[in-house]
């Protein structure tokens, strides 16, 4: 590390233009090494140099005019088969190496190869700018520890995913949640859904393990993607056959019969024992020659949007045949290709079927289930192709009294809003609140069900009071001037046990309607996360909630509402009428709004909010908004 | 399959004691086949032979006293490490020859494999049983189709499993539910309910695929079970340690910080670089010297039950000598050995590294995240091994009451018992109904009213009406004789516009309590499954339900009404009272002695059932009771 600022200060007088830092020792190691690693990046800026690294693995380019191995890993990542499309990020020098000898095994074809490691100067989200329009990479896949620039990411991603398949896995679990614990919100958020919505956000491919990843890779790195789930299976043994059919309906594929041009077709291929349905059992005497037409037939018949061939090699066929036959009957296809995988099961001439398929680009999977997930990826890129293109909404609001609420409780110091402010601000973002007042005697309590309409609620009210059922601070349904007055005196004289500092809120006492949770916090590292869910139960006791990292577009609002698994309790479920769900959608616009504007607001949990049927009122009757402390 | 009679006859003649008939064309082609294969089975029987087969692969046994290999397939799955004690059961022939080939791959070990084939007269549960006592079998992996006998596989399961584990991947959606769908019960069941019930009540491990049951088996094949679930990593690379560590929270296993006394010894191994932490991070310097006395450590640590242990090999180590080192710690561990896997990644020494550990039977993954899920199977395994033992429970009930009225209902060829009838059914099983009966006048409804007390419910009843909300014919909470009349009246013009033969039922109305459904209903291949769940949008919304293969033992009960989601909102949320959950569990073992006992209930349904904290009435207060045609 003390040696490198003379080199790259050689570097940059002979006019080089970038630089790769394999070397460690730098901000990793903190203290010191945060300097040194402050002075190269001031360094290489001075010379307009570009560098990446430092404490790195380092990168390779395998395009055949340049071959270059700027890593200390022993071997380049070539495949027998046509040259690689695949870039890859890696932020972990140590997996670098496994990767690379992995990619090479399974044939993937690397392109590009690079490890990030301090990201002093360029980062991921660079490496994904550079290769947005690479026609030599046609597949970013990307291990992750962290993300340096959430936001950049989000747009970058968001964009490039329309062109070309991006799959991450992301290890380490986010630590998001834990300080917004003292909320539904947050509590609910657990470890890792920050990153989960990030991704699923912008059309990134999610992968658990490398493994998985490189499983999706090899469908999507080499064959079209296909225009539906539709899966057909040409196979020449049952048992495989099932396990690839069970797999594709797990994996949400779907298996339709052949057509009836197919299944005559199939029937003058198969012998008698053949079953020309789905799965197509060519059973076990099959060859090339009957491979071929069958191969052929399925890719024609527009029932099936995708191939998974199966081959248990039996002693008397000869494997490298039936690979020649798939092949021929794959590369030449008639009108939009669809993509084909295949599973080769058994031992021989394995190897040179494997190398046949995969030097035409023919992805090759040891078990069946691997190329049913192969396909499903690819089957879920064609969403990510398709989805509808969000809108950022934003709704004429009420900056001035949002600022006033918000700086006078800021000046106070407080660390969250009264409810009777809270009302006020979500008033402020057009977020209907039920009607309520701090009632000081029973006078005014049954003054206020006189203006607003018996029945009405009185709470108590103080932030020692957070759970109100349980501190048995709220009386419901009282549909009178007596059962107010009355209930007001034995609240009061109740709240003055629990915390003397505690004041009285009457409400107008919603009936009807369906109770439902929107609600955002601040993640350290994502910012504002927001979250919806069904109210009572469904939050409490199922945990029923979805999130989005925010602002959300007009889709996500959509997609929210949809995800939750109550959902048909919204849509309406055995006769009973829908709730306004634009409403909903418009309400979580609205507080994703209200989150991006005003800084100051670190939480907010409208618990619960009272959605109703299209035409009838729809409020908000609990919320709390935590500030942050400045 | 023609002269396969001749070759019994010359076999039985000489005193052959076994055959394995790998011949095709027998039962599986139908016809003649069917023929073929019970006059074979005659012949057998008759010499007082035993058979594997027909239309099998046939079988092997890899003790070096027998090597022998009566299968088509080419090579004998035979390891580089100690001699194998896995026993392979396939149904599939054509996976036959791919399981053992990659199992020789992953030096998997194989005692004895057998290809069942049509199993004409030796079965998987006989293999079973076969191999219960067999020193040679240490655990025991199959590959199914279908349950030939899926009560006697029970009985069996649940006994070998205390021994030895087995791990089963089963292929093929059962179709079961389909002809129950007319019911809550049945169509909730859906496709795979049943396998999987079965499996997890035997003890049986699933596996979703063949490479994951490999990857079980690797490490519960090879290493002790672990006696609790908390993993110690030890790594020479931060990323696979991430990886790791995650992959082992996502499956349930924790992982705790090391002992003070072993931060202390680490301190003494690590430079300061490295982490003394969970994972231990050893950095990428670390060779044997190092790797040995970390791991020594570790597995002397009381707070580890079971170690990870990670190896990405960077260029200057010697990752023999890593091996060796490893296999050194591993194998002289002082007290009870607890398991050791490992990941091996990268390239250098990679083959002799892995044979060394291999050879020493210690697993080595290819990936991080399959280390973790070895463990993980071999902690689930722990838990099987230490189960309760469930045990039957048998109540007096009343089977003359049982009896008239399913034999009055069956005489009368209905397809169900009216609301009446199954309240009765249900009594004679001590399962408590809501008071309820056929009132044929207002005057009768009244009356009701009296003698029970108000509220009552009335509800049109006809097997047209199964969904009484939907049709409008139930009438609430009438509170007096007045509403009770006019409730009558209105509800009596109302059916008879919708189902002239439906009756009019009154019933005392129950207030408060948790609804929950109880059920049970036949599936062709496994006998009666039971269900439970929370009722209403539980179980129509959410399908919040569980299910069990029957009878129950009243362990299956207990675990029953606690695998459900909604299983806090019965044991008391947010100071709610729970309800009496006992009561419960011997509702459900009271469904399951019914349908045990009574061949002619063909689907039960409970919905809802009202259960109230212990001490107050919990009630049924609809039932469907479906009937098997004669």
């Amino acid at each position: 590390a003390a040696r490198v600022p003379e080199v790259v200060d050689q570097c940059g007088r002979k006019g080089v233009r970038g630089v790769v830092v394999i070397t460690a020792g730098f901000k990793e190691t903190g203290g010191e090494g945060t300097g040194r690693e402050e002075d190269l990046v001031g360094r290489i800026r001075g010379y307009g140099m570009r560098m990446i690294g430092p404490n790195c693995m380092g990168v390779i380019n395998t395009d055949p005019q340049i071959r270059m191995n700027a890593t200390f890993a022993k071997a380049m990542p070539l495949s027998d088969g046509p040259p690689g499309k695949i870039g890859f990020i890696s932020q972990s020098g140590a997996l670098g190496e496994a990767i690379l000898a992995n990619a090479r095994d399974l044939n993937l074809g690397i392109s590009m190869f690079a490890s990030t490691g301090n990201k002093a100067d360029i980062s991921g989200n660079d490496l994904l700018e550079f290769w947005e329009d690479d026609p030599s990479v046609s597949i970013i896949l990307m291990y992750l520890e962290s993300f340096g620039n959430p936001t950049k990411f989000t747009q970058i991603a968001r964009r490039i995913t329309r062109k070309k398949p991006i799959l991450a896995v992301k290890a380490g679990r986010s630590t998001s949640g834990a300080r917004a614990a003292s909320t539904h919100t947050g509590s609910l958020a657990g470890l890792d859904v920050a990153v989960e919505s990030l991704l699923s956000q912008c059309g990134v491919i999610r992968a658990a393990t490398i493994q998985e990843m490189f499983v999706f890779a090899q469908t999507l790195s080499k064959q079209p993607t296909p225009i539906g789930p539709r899966v057909g299976i040409v196979t020449n043994a049952g048992g495989p056959g099932i396990l690839a059919a069970d797999a594709c309906e797990n994996l949400g594929l779907t298996l339709p019969a052949p057509s009836p041009e197919t299944l005559a077709a199939l029937r003058k291929i198969l012998p008698p024992e053949g079953t020309p349905a789905n799965p197509i059992d060519l059973i076990a005497s099959a060859g090339p020659d009957r491979y071929e037409p069958a191969v052929r037939v399925a890719l024609a018949d527009p029932q099936f949007d995708a191939l998974i061939v199966i081959f248990v090699s039996p002693i008397m066929i000869d494997a490298h045949a039936v690979a020649r036959a798939i092949v021929a009957a794959a590369t030449t296809q008639k009108g939009t290709p669809k993509p084909v995988v295949t599973c080769f099961m058994g031992k021989i001439g394995w190897e040179e079927g494997i190398r046949e398929l995969e030097g035409h680009g023919i992805p090759v999977y040891r078990f069946p289930e691997l190329a049913a997930e192969g396909v499903a990826a690819s089957v879920r890129y064609r969403g990510i192709l398709e989805r509808e293109e969000g809108r950022p909404v934003r709704f004429d609001v009420d900056h001035a009294a949002a600022t006033r609420i918000l700086d006078g409780a800021g000046a106070a110091k407080r660390a969250a809003l009264d409810m009777n402010e809270a009302r006020l601000l979500l008033a402020a973002y057009g977020i209907p609140f039920t009607p309520c007042r701090h009632v000081a005697s029973p006078a005014e309590a049954i003054a206020f069900g006189l203006e607003v309409g018996y029945p009405i609620v009185l709470k108590g009210d103080a932030p020692s009071l957070n759970h109100k059922t349980e501190h048995k601070v709220v009386r419901l349904d009282l549909r009178n001037g007596d059962e107010a007055g009355t209930a007001w005196k034995e609240l009061h004289k109740h709240l003055e046990g629990l915390d003397p500092s505690a004041t009285i809120l009457a409400q107008k006492m919603i009936t009807g309607g369906q109770e439902v949770i929107l609600g955002a916090f601040r993640d350290p590292q994502f910012g504002a996360v927001g979250m919806f869910g069904l109210g009572g139960i469904h939050v409490e006791v199922l945990k029923d909630v979805t999130f989005r990292v925010m602002p959300i577009t007009d889709r996500d609002a959509t997609e929210m509402v949809r995800s939750v698994r109550g959902y048909p309790l919204l849509a309406g479920v055995r006769g009973s009428q829908p709730v306004d769900i634009p409403l909903l959608e418009r309400m979580l616009l609205r507080v994703s709004q209200l989150v991006a504007e005003n800084d100051h607001v670190d939480a907010i949990d409208i618990n619960p909010f009272i959605v109703s049927a299209a035409g009838q009122p729809s409020l908000a009757v609990d919320a709390r908004v935590r500030l942050r402390s400045a």
